[in-house]
Parts: structure tokens; C-alpha cells; sequence
């Protein structure tokens, strides 16, 4: 194998795969990335237990040479050598490997010998079938992940919570997550060939938006037996799917409220992140907030060795009973209002312990339920 | 007491104290911000069985209102609460205090209460002889700290060389730091009606720097029996001086050189951060230095598990025996480098276990030393 490429570009990709490469790994051909000379391409692969990540490198990009490839060939080499290697030469890299897997890796006047590994010995990809797939624009995947993963169980008593269940029912996909306690469900309409429901691990979907990032493209899903991969013009992410059966969640939603407000989305985030400050003494980082006058709202918390901190907001609008005081967690609050981009919000309220309804003005795709946590 | 405050000035104040205030005090008072109250002013101090920082804010800044005292009078109160709060508070703030040490903070709606202590308790200030200092530019101080604090010894085995011995003769002074293996010395002349040799803890340097940041004024040092106090307009810092004598450093410089040549700093350092890829296999990341052809410079280090580099850099001007190879530690020689900003660099080589000294060119006031590793 023997190839000359653009050093910034073979960082970039490296950096990409190495999202997926685990140090420490009890087999150490894992702690690599593959590298595969195609006559048209250069193709990394880094995986671990959960996910596995294939980057492609073409010979140009936008007009301009990036790569160019002598002989065709595949090796391992270990990561974190080559990432820190890679980052420090100065211009273009001239890479060969010999029949010993000794890559030699040379830019300008510096010369670095590592010793690979045999690529044969790297696991397979995982097969996908090319004709069954949904179709969805990398920005709007993004957003759905943001407004739903943060929502899943960190605890692993329920594997099956710390995924996000993805359903696909003709052209409508669904993002739900609850780790029992609160719930951020997300819908909307795609191109789709695909039905059935999955959960993938929250951690695979981080990933991918950070891999996906700039991206203005679109993004293809395919589904395996035990995979989900996710497909962009530079890369493939594939995640293994958690096996059991996601609660039926549409029991959850609650049909009748006693109260329903209006609220301006920004100033109650802001408010309820002051009123933490004093709630982290509290297991639920308990948070008040009580309906004063009719027409305002005070949120507030207290704890009896340090202080207390309370302050009033304007409603917008209110419906129902004016008679209100209860208890949320704040964190959980402060997660599912950065998750909406809505300016205003409505909350509904049913009795005292039943969970409270989160829905954006304006957009019904979006819907989030967070159960009241006691005060005493 | 009762003030009313720029929040911003009063975080940016609460900021620079905390660097002193630590969590883990057995003292409770200890993780507390002392705040007084004067007609003309507001001080804040915080402190740890090492340092002390006082910090003032007077009325206006820069013909700016920032500051308006009610009542005079004097609290300690929780610096990790004030901090943060103060920090999420969105305008001007209002500070009061009752008999019961309960201060209630207010801005626009938000009210907040902490409880805090009385601060009687708190422990008083050193104090200094006002007429005994020594004057200098805070750039050239933060200069002169950045070239030797990070030579000292992590190691507490010898309290004395984990400080910067700061040394004043006349109009001369010295700053020097050694852990053993090498050693920084930076000298210059200033005015000062101070003698003696001190050595202060690096961590206080450390704190000063970030202290002083982008003042561009002057900084006086004074000297107390066990504290070295450095004032400018806007806040003291008090370190604590370490006791015991500093070892004599004037005899460790080598008065004869076998071989000396003159190097580029900036593309050294590069390559030296490229060889100790390799390096940190050993213990004192070893890299080679081997003159060949008597021009260039190899530099070079291996690993038998992972690989090798090696690069060849011109020597700018080689004096003396063109026969050398030498290890030396690659991250004190990164550290060294760094050091320096002049664009060349003189090394002076003796016997192969003598150490290398390190010079900039045009620039006598900085000298480092670097001793030499066994290579098997």
C-alpha cells in the first residue's frame, strides 16, 4: 500500500474515526484504525462495542487534489500514534507499508516508522441493504437528536430506557425518550421505506451529530438486524441497536388540564437557572413555582443552610384554575426549555402529582412531560 | 451594611478573590469572600493557607458610576454561592445586611437571601512596611515568571526547590527555579530599597499571573517576615514564603563548552514536540540529539513497541568538536523553548554527562540548563 495525502485532510478523517476507537479495548487491533487504498479513494474505520465509523476521502475535493494513490492495500495502525503523529507534520504525508506492516509515514525532512497491524485480522463491516432506507436533511436530524436524547435513563437497572426509541410507520418517524420521570417525544414526515420501531443508544447519536456537524447535505437510515447506520456522502456511522421491548408511551399523555399558561420561553429558562442555585441541595433539584395574582408566576427555591432565592415573571396568558404551587425538578426543566427554539411556551397542569405538559406555541411536532417531584 | 453594585464589576471582583478561596477549608469562614464596605470604596478578600488576595473597587471606574455605599459595614459570605449568583443576575445589584448576618441581594425582581458569617472572625491581614518595595512593569514581572516558574520541583521532597528563589542586591534582581535536572535563572536591574533572597511558592506566581492579565501598569513587591506582598492599583496578593535555604545555583554553570551551535527556537521546538511522540515510553522522554556531517542536527527518539522518527534540521553556526550525541528530557526542553522568544538559540554542549546550556542570542539576562539522561 502507498498513497500521498493532503496531511490536514487525512487529520480530519482520523479525527472522525477516532470518535469510535476505544484505548481500551482488551483486543488491541481495535485500539487501530483500518486504512484501505481504493484506486479512487482512502477509507478509515474505527469501531468499538457500539458503534463503527467509515469516512471516505476521494482523490479531490471541490477541484483540488487531495490524494493520490500508487498502489492499493490495506493495514491497522494504531490510533492514537497516528492522530498525534498526523497533527504535528507540517505539509503533505507520504505513506508506504511493507510486508512486515511497517507503516513509514514521511513529510518533508521528518521520517516515522509504526508497526501495524494485519488488516485481515479487523472485524467486517456490517451488510446494509442499499434499497430500504429513509431519507431526512443532516440539519433537521440534528435538531431531533438535541431534543430528545438528553432525555434518556442514565441508569442501566432499564437498558432499554438508555436508548432513544426511532419509529418508522409509512412517512412518519417518531423520537421518543423517558427515563421514566420525564418524557421529550419529536414527529414529523420523511421519505421512507422503512417501518418498524428501534432504539438506538443515546451515546451512537451523540456521535453522529458531532460527525455530522457542518453538514448540509442529507442523511440516508438504513436498519439491520442488530444495526442502524446512518449514511452522509463523506461517512457511515453504524450503532448497534438495544434489544427488549420501549414502553407504550402515548398512555402517558395527559388528556385534561385543571390550568394551562403562556410563558416567554427565554426568561423562564433563565429564571429557573437562578432558582437551581439554591435547589441542588435537594435530591430533585426542587424548584417551586406558584401561580401569585392571577397573572404572575414566582418561581423559587430554598435551602435551610445556605439561603434562598425567589423572583416573578409575567404570564402571558392563563387558562383554568389560578390556585397553583408545585414542585419541579429544574434540571429537568432547564433541559427541555434549551431544547425548544420557540419563543413561547404553554404549560398544562392536571392535579398536583400529575406530570406536567410542555408544548411550544406553534408547533405541535414537539411535546415534552415532566412528572412533580414532592416537596418535603 | 448596604452598597449598590455593577453586577459585572462585582462579579469580575468575586472572580479574581476566589482564585484564593478554597472549598475544602476546615474553616468554614475560610470559604468565604470577605466583603467591606467603606465610604469611598469596596474591598474583597479572599484567602488560603497560602495566598491572599484584596481586591478594591472605588466608586466610578474611568469616570464610570460603578459603586454607591449606603451604610458602611463589613460580612463574609459564601464564595461559591456569591459567585454564582451574582454571575446569573441580569442588572445593577443591591446589597444588604442585617444584625443576623442574613445578606438579601437584589436585582430587578429577583430577590435572593444568604446566610452569612460575621466577619470578626475572619483572620486579619499581614501587614506591610509601606516605605520597603521594589518597583516593576507587570508585563516584564509576568515575563520573568513565565520563564522560571515551571522549572521548580513537583516533587515535596525538598520544599525549597518546589519555590521561585527571588533574589534582591542593590538594583539587581534574580528569579531562579531548579527541580535538580535543570534549571532557569533570569536576572535584570530595577528599583527597589529591598535586599535579601526569598522563595516563594510557584503556585503563588502562577495565581499572580493570572491576577495581573492584561494590566499594563506597575506592581510593587514588598517583604514581611513571612509574606511577600506584590500591590497594584486594583489588588494586593500576600504568598506565603516558603522557609529553609536555597541551594547556592552560581557553581552548576559550566564555564567551558566542547561544542556550541546555534539553532532556529521556533523550528527546535517543533521538532523536538514531533520526537517526543515516541519519547514518553521512558522515563524521562528521551529524544536524541546527533550532530551529522558536521551541519545538521538529527533529532530523534524510538520506542520498541511502537515506532520511530527522526527529522535533520540545519545548524546555524557550529563551534568547536562536530562529534556529539546527547539524550536529554524532550518535554524540558519543550518547556524550555517555550521560554525563550528570541528567534535563535545557542546550545552549549561540555562532557556527554554535563548539562547543555541554553541561551538566547542577543539576550544575556536568560539562561537555562538542562542535564543530560542515559540513553539505555
Amino acid at each position: 500500500m502507498e498513497f500521498i495525502i493532503d496531511n490536514e485532510w487525512f487529520y480530519k478523517a482520523i479525527s472522525d474515526v477516532n470518535k469510535a476507537v476505544s484505548l481500551k479495548t482488551p483486543f488491541p487491533i481495535l485500539s487501530g484504525i483500518k486504512v484501505i487504498a481504493y484506486n479512487d479513494s482512502l477509507v478509515l474505520i474505527g469501531s468499538n462495542s457500539d458503534i463503527v465509523i467509515e469516512k471516505v476521502i476521494p482523490l479531490t475535493v471541490d477541484g483540488v487534489k487531495v490524494l493520490e494513490v500508487h498502489k492499493t492495500g490495506s493495514v491497522v495502525i494504531p490510533a492514537k500514534h497516528l492522530s498525534e503523529i498526523i497533527k504535528k507534520l507540517p505539509a503533505k504525508v507520504h505513506v508506504r507499508v511493507n510486508e512486515k506492516q511497517v507503516v513509514t509515514i514521511q513529510s518533508e525532512e521528518i521520517v516515522t516508522k509504526i508497526f501495524g497491524f494485519n488488516s485481515e485480522q479487523y472485524p467486517k463491516l456490517p451488510l446494509i441493504d442499499e434499497t430500504n432506507y429513509a431519507k431526512i436533511p443532516c440539519t433537521e436530524l440534528i435538531e431531533i437528536i438535541k431534543q430528545t436524547a438528553f432525555a434518556v435513563s442514565k441508569s442501566e437497572s432499564r437498558p432499554v430506557l438508555t436508548g432513544v426509541n426511532i419509529s418508522f410507520k409509512d412517512h412518519y418517524l417518531s423520537f421518543a425518550a423517558t427515563d421514566s420521570h420525564r418524557l421529550a417525544l419529536r414527529e414529523l414526515v420523511l421519505e421512507s421505506s422503512i417501518n418498524g420501531s428501534f432504539i438506538v443508544p443515546s451515546a451512537s447519536l451523540n456521535e453522529l451529530t458531532k460527525l455530522i456537524h457542518n453538514d448540509n447535505g442529507e442523511i440516508r437510515i438504513y436498519v439491520t438486524s442488530s444495526y442502524m447506520a446512518f449514511k452522509t456522502s463523506s461517512f457511515t456511522l453504524f450503532s448497534r441497536l438495544i434489544e427488549g421491548n420501549y414502553p407504550n408511551i402515548t398512555g402517558l399523555l395527559p388528556k385534561n388540564a385543571k390550568t394551562t399558561i403562556i410563558l416567554d420561553t427565554a426568561q423562564l429558562l433563565t429564571g429557573i437557572d437562578r432558582a437551581c442555585l439554591f435547589a441542588s441541595e435537594w435530591k430533585n433539584n426542587n424548584v417551586q413555582l406558584e401561580i401569585v395574582d392571577g397573572k404572575k408566576i414566582k418561581i423559587s427555591s430554598n435551602s435551610s443552610n445556605i439561603g434562598e432565592i425567589e423572583e416573578t415573571q409575567n404570564i402571558k396568558m392563563i387558562n383554568g384554575e389560578t390556585d397553583l404551587t408545585i414542585s419541579l425538578d429544574g434540571s429537568y426543566l432547564i433541559n427541555a426549555l434549551k431544547a425548544i427554539k420557540e419563543e413561547e411556551i404553554r404549560l398544562s397542569f392536571g392535579d398536583t402529582m400529575r406530570p406536567v405538559l410542555i408544548e411550544p406555541i406553534n408547533n405541535p411536532s414537539y411535546i415534552h412531560l415532566i412528572s412533580p417531584v414532592r416537596s418535603y
